[in-house]
C-alpha cells in the first residue's frame, strides 16, 4: 500500500491507494467513532457495486452504517440533492459526531465534502473515490461544491478529509471514456510540475489505459504528491495552486457552452491543455514542439484534442464567467516551458486565435479526438 | 466611538460601536476593495430605512455597490431565500473580490455570512447589524446557517466577517419586542461570564430598555468583549464556546416546537433562562433566589419568564433534535452559581420537573411574560 501525507496547518490526512483496500476494515481504523454514525453516500451507479462492501468494513469501527443513494450524473450536482443527505441526516438524528463516506466519482465527492462542511457547520468526512478523475483530483486539495444554474462549482467550500482510500480495483469497472477523463487530469499534473512524470507517462500511458495496478499506482500517487505539494502551500486558492487549473479555463467554457454532462470534465480539460498549449505558443512561452508533444499524449489517452465550435462570442462570454476572471480580465495558467507554468492575463484575442486554429464542428467530445 | 478587536487565529476584525457609523464613509474603509462590487443584502423592512445611507457610505470605497433585498422574517431563513443571493451574485458576474454586507439583524446577518462562506468557496463580507440581537450576539463569533424544514440552523459555516459596524441609531427604529429580545442575549452574556455586569444591568436595564445610547454602547461592548474572549479560545465549538448556549436548549425546543417566527429567538431564550436556572437549582448548583434574581432581570426586560406548554413528549423530542445532542444524552448549559456555567447532561425528568415548574398555556410570548 502507497501512503501520501497531506500536511495542511491544523490539519493533514493520509491517501491510503493499493487494490482491494475496501475490502480492508484496518485501513478505515483511522476514521473510527465508535459511538457515532457512519454515511455512505453513493449514488445508483456505484451503490450497487460497492456499498455493501465499504459498509462491512465499516461495522467494526461505528455504532451504526447508514446509506444515501443519490442519482447519478453532473446534472444532478444541485441544491436539490445536497438536501437529501441533509434531510437523511436529520431524519436519522445524525448529532454533530457523524462521519459521512464519499463513494464514488468527483460529485459524489464534492457534493458529499460541501454537505459534511455544512452539517452543523461541519461534521467529519472521508474520501472513498472510485474514479481515476477523483482518486488523483477531487480526494486532494479540499475543493467542495454544488453547480448554479448559471455557473459550474460557484457554491461550496474548502473543506478538508480526515482520510482518502483509493481502492485501485474499483477502477475496473470505470467505462474507458471516464479512464479517459481522469487521465487527462494525470496528464495536467505531469504539465505543469514535473517532466520526469510527463517522460514517464509517455513510456506507461498503455500500460495505464489497460488498467495495470502498478502503473495506476504509481501515477495516482505520483499526482497526488503534486497536488499535496501545491495545495500545501496555498490552501484556499489565493495564488500558485491557481496553476492547478491548467486547461480549465479554456476546459469550463467548453463545459457549460456545450451543456453540462455532454462533454466529461476530463475531456473538456483534454481539449482545453491543447488550447492552453497553444496560447503558451502563441504568446512565445513555450516551443511548439512541446506542445505538440503534450497534444499527442493527450491523443494517446483517448482524449479530444479539437476544441467545439461554440462561436466566438460564446466562447467568450463562457471564459469570462469563469471564477479565474477577476476585474474583468480573463487570467490563463500558460506554460512558460514544459513543467513550469505561469499565470498571465491574455487579450481575448489571443485565446479566439488558438480557439480557431482547433476548433472542429461536432457535438461529441468522441468527434474530436485524434 | 467605541471599538471591540475579535483576535483569531490568521483573522482579526474589528467591531465598531456608535451612534451615526451607517453615515460615516470613513468607518467603511477597512473593507475597501476599490476595484470590486459590493453587495448590500438586507431586507424588504430595513432597505428602506437603511439600504441607501449604507450606499452613499460604501460608494467611495468600491467599482459599484449592488442591492439584493430578501423577504423579511425567520421562515425566509432557507435554501430558496439564500439561492436569491447566489442568483443575484452571478446574474452581475461578481467574482472572488466581491463583497457582502449584512444589513439588518441575526436573520440577515446569518445567511448573508453563509453566503459570503459558499459563494465561489468564500469572499470576504461585513456585518452591518441594525438589530440589538445582531450588535450584541450574532455578529460575534462567526456562526452562519439556514434552516432546514427538520431543524434551526442545521446548514451553515463558521466564517469571520471583515469588519462589523454597530450604529446603534439604527436601534431607535426596533419594535419595542426585538429589542427585549436582544435583551435576552445581553442578560445571557452577563449570567454565564461577568456578575460586576450583572449589577451593572440591574442598575441601567431602565435605561437600557428607554434606547439610551450611551448604555447601549456599555452593553453592546461588553458583550462582545465577552464573546469575543469565549470565541477566541474555542473558534469552532469544540468545547468551551457551548457555554454561549445557556438558555438554548429549551429556548431551541420553544421555537420549534410553537413552530419558527412565534415566538422571537431572544424570547424563547429568555424563557429557557429561566427553566436552565431552575435546572441548576435542583441539580443543587445554584441558590434559588440567585435564579429569581436572574428571573427578575429577564421580567424587567419584557421578556417571557413562563414555558409554553408544548406537552412533556413534544418538549422531550425538541431538547434531543437540539444540536448539543452527542450519543443520544441531553447536555445543558447550567450555572454552579451566578457567572460560573458548567455543561453538564441532565435526565430529562429533571429537565421536564423544571419545565412543570413554570408552564402556562397561552400561545403568545407576551401571555407568558411577568
Amino acid at each position: 500500500m502507497t501512503t501520501v501525507r497531506i500536511a495542511l496547518d491544523s490539519r493533514a490526512y493520509d491517501i491510503r491507494i493499493a487494490s482491494g483496500l475496501l475490502d480492508s476494515p484496518d485501513v478505515f481504523a483511522a476514521a473510527a467513532a465508535r459511538q457515532a454514525t457512519a454515511l455512505i453516500v453513493s449514488n445508483t451507479t456505484v451503490a450497487p457495486l460497492y456499498a455493501a462492501r465499504l459498509e462491512r468494513s465499516l461495522a467494526p469501527h461505528f455504532a451504526r452504517v447508514l446509506h444515501c443513494v443519490l442519482p447519478d450524473g453532473e446534472e444532478y450536482k444541485t441544491w436539490d440533492t445536497l438536501n437529501q443527505i441533509f434531510t437523511d441526516l436529520l431524519r436519522h438524528q445524525c448529532d454533530r459526531k457523524t462521519t459521512l463516506f464519499a463513494l464514488g466519482g468527483g460529485v459524489i465527492g464534492d457534493m458529499t465534502g460541501f454537505a459534511a462542511a455544512s452539517y452543523m457547520r461541519g461534521v467529519p468526512f472521508v474520501q472513498v473515490p472510485t474514479t481515476l478523475l477523483a482518486q488523483v483530483d477531487s480526494s486532494v486539495g479540499g475543493k467542495t461544491a454544488i453547480n448554479h444554474p448559471l455557473g459550474k462549482n460557484m457554491i461550496g467550500a474548502f473543506y478538508q478529509p480526515r482520510l482518502v482510500v483509493a481502492d485501485l480495483s474499483t477502477l475496473h469497472t470505470l467505462p474507458q471514456r471516464e479512464l479517459s477523463a481522469g487521465m487527462a487530469e494525470v496528464i495536467k499534473h505531469a504539465a505543469i510540475a514535473d517532466v520526469d512524470f510527463l517522460d514517464w507517462l509517455e513510456a506507461n500511458i498503455d500500460a495505464l489505459m489497460a488498467r495495470d495496478d502498478a502503473a495506476l499506482a504509481e501515477a495516482v500517487a505520483r499526482c497526488c504528491r503534486i497536488k499535496a505539494h501545491v495545495v500545501s502551500q496555498d490552501e484556499t486558492e489565493a495564488g500558485l495552486r491557481a496553476i492547478l487549473n491548467f486547461g480549465h479555463t479554456f476546459g469550463h467554457a467548453i463545459e457549460a457552452g456545450m451543456g453540462y454532462g455532454n462533454w466529461l470534465h476530463g475531456e473538456a480539460v483534454g481539449a482545453g491543455m491543447v488550447l492552453a498549449a497553444d496560447l503558451s505558443v502563441r504568446l512565445g512561452l513555450l516551443p511548439r514542439q512541446d506542445a505538440e508533444r503534450l497534444a499527442r499524449l493527450i491523443a494517446r489517452a483517448g482524449l479530444p484534442v479539437q476544441a467545439p465550435d461554440l462561436g466566438a462570442a460564446r466562447w467568450a462570454e463562457w471564459m469570462q464567467v469563469d471564477k479565474k476572471t477577476e476585474g474583468g480580465e480573463v487570467r490563463f495558467v500558460l506554460l512558460h516551458g514544459l513543467g513550469r507554468p505561469v499565470l498571465r492575463a491574455a487579450a481575448m484575442a489571443e485565446a479566439q486565435a488558438s480557439i480557431a486554429a482547433h476548433v472542429r464542428a461536432g457535438l461529441s467530445p468522441a468527434e474530436h479526438a485524434a
